[in-house]
């Protein structure tokens, strides 16, 4: 954890001002969690100044450090500890997350995709490092996270479930998953949709990483098969909300609270849950899959407190 | 293999003409070994007509299946084969071996990048596809091969030896390894260079997945240490001397012969071994390659023949 010190951990959790209910402070378990991840992937990708690769690793480190909620590992975290786990168990997973998310959302960025200027208030990578070099940045992420995840087998975890792990979070990000997702995003710009391939889009370009997060926290925490069916039903529910309300607020908030671009999926013809079942009732589709989150939560008691919380806070926050 | 029937196989090595010595034809051997290798890739990536991630598959598979030499795969084969493995053990390791090397020449093409319009004798990715729908074509075959080799574990493979192989795969291709030549190599366009310099460069951007096949091919098929470190020693001296050779047919090639643009590298200002050292000297080096990767293997016998056939046809190729 050397590296951790020298960098700026930056958290978009201040404690105050969240809710505090049966002893679990939101925002103080939030920023911790963030802290203990930031520091787990300033070791796994530090600094390389004078090297002929800085510039990559600097590249990497911008959008990695750039802020994120974190909310893939904090997740994973959260689900191994609601078996029993050790939070250890999952930290390599949680990077893993994080990088992946991380490439996504600079690729994403780029020009020919969504070209965007601005992500979490700051410059998006190309506009910083040119597009070949943001290109590469996010392919690195992407190859740097399955060697973060593998290696953190050598701590004493299974091998097999280790691999399992790689093999679930390779399925979930790849053409079966989160790439898919965003393929028949693009493809279906200005394309007549319903609710049911609204979801189905979802369920690939968002969903599956939570679904992955959550499933393979639960699993490095020792997961037996009743428990993880029914945290991959929280997880799909969840999920889905992370998306509707994401919809939400690129309706309702400004760019200088989200800290991005915002009104842009009306401004592309994208299909959004407010465009096809207006505001109310997508907050309320929110607030169901919410409650439905909860309910797949009620055997494991107090330990998945903080799941619940994150589910709360997911349709409930403003960023 | 069910898929693999509908697949047109594009081999680019017809038996003819190619070196006949030992018993062993290479030109047999290696279109053998590519139908092998092709199929199992059609497995691992079937088309999906109908559904809404076709257009995806249907780019993943416009570059994979474009007649590629399969060198990468087909060296993990003959290294498992080396030891007295079965090669079944690395078919997963070499589909996901062409599939890296696929994504990274599909972003290589990419306008941003080396903004090329001709690969294997057709249009680039991004020249059918576009831009958006080319980058993500390539993330989806990076991330995929993970999957891939991860799943080859569900074979009978001990986990441990499949999850240490995946580590090293992603070690080769990432931040460590060839994303981080292809970072070096574009920062250093127009930049004078040395030997040594331009030896570290090539070590990262090609070096680094021949190393990761015949390491991880070895591996599999059960080497033990001392093993393990003469065939690394192989695969350095063998990934430098195609680099040196692809320097060498980029000046002496037509465009029509390599079926992709060449004397690009003059063009780019791109330091060359044929521009740092000259012609006939590049071909010196790159044989007295061949000759150091041949002496490794002197202790393998029959079974390191076929690991010596492609050292020799890897020089002396001409495409």
């Amino acid at each position: 954890m050397q590296s951790a010190k020298s960098d700026r951990i930056i958290t978009p959790y201040p404690g105050a001002g969240l809710p505090v209910q049966g002893g679990l402070v939101l925002g103080d378990y939030l920023s911790e969690r963030c802290r203990l991840i930031e520091a787990a992937l300033a070791d796994a990708l530090p600094e390389q100044p004078g090297t002929s690769a800085a510039r990559l690793l600097e590249a990497m480190r911008y959008s990695l450090f750039a802020g994120g909620k974190r909310i893939r590992p904090v997740l994973a975290l959260a689900a191994c500890e609601a078996v029993g786990g050790r939070i250890e168990s999952a930290i390599g997973l949680a990077c893993a997350l994080e990088m992946i998310h991380t490439y996504s959302m600079i690729h994403d960025d780029l020009p020919c995709m969504d070209d965007d200027d601005l992500r979490r208030g700051k410059p998006t990578n190309h506009k910083i490092y040119g597009e070949a070099m943001a290109t590469l940045a996010g392919d690195a992420l992407l190859t740097d996270a399955f060697k973060v995840l593998a290696r953190s087998g050598d701590g004493g975890l299974p091998p097999a479930l280790v691999l399992e792990v790689v093999a679930e979070l390779a399925e979930a990000a790849g053409s079966g998953g989160m790439v898919a997702g965003q393929a028949i995003d693009i493809l279906s710009e200005g394309v007549p949709t319903d609710p049911t391939k609204l979801e189905y889009l979802h369920s690939k370009k968002t969903g599956a990483l939570f679904l992955a997060a959550v499933r393979g926290g639960a699993r490095l925490g020792g997961a037996n098969e009743p428990q993880l069916e029914r945290l991959s039903a929280y997880g799909r529910a969840l999920g889905l909300a992370f998306q509707v309300t994401d919809d939400i607020l690129d309706v309702e908030a400004s760019t200088e609270q989200l800290g991005k671009r915002t009104h842009k999926d009306e401004a592309r013809g994208k299909a959004t849950y407010p465009a096809l079942l207006g505001l109310e009732q997508s907050r309320e589709f929110a607030r169901s899959l919410v409650v439905r989150a909860h309910e797949e939560l009620t055997s494991f008691g107090e330990r998945a407190e903080a799941l619940r919380r994150i589910a709360s806070f997911v349709v409930e926050r403003n960023l």
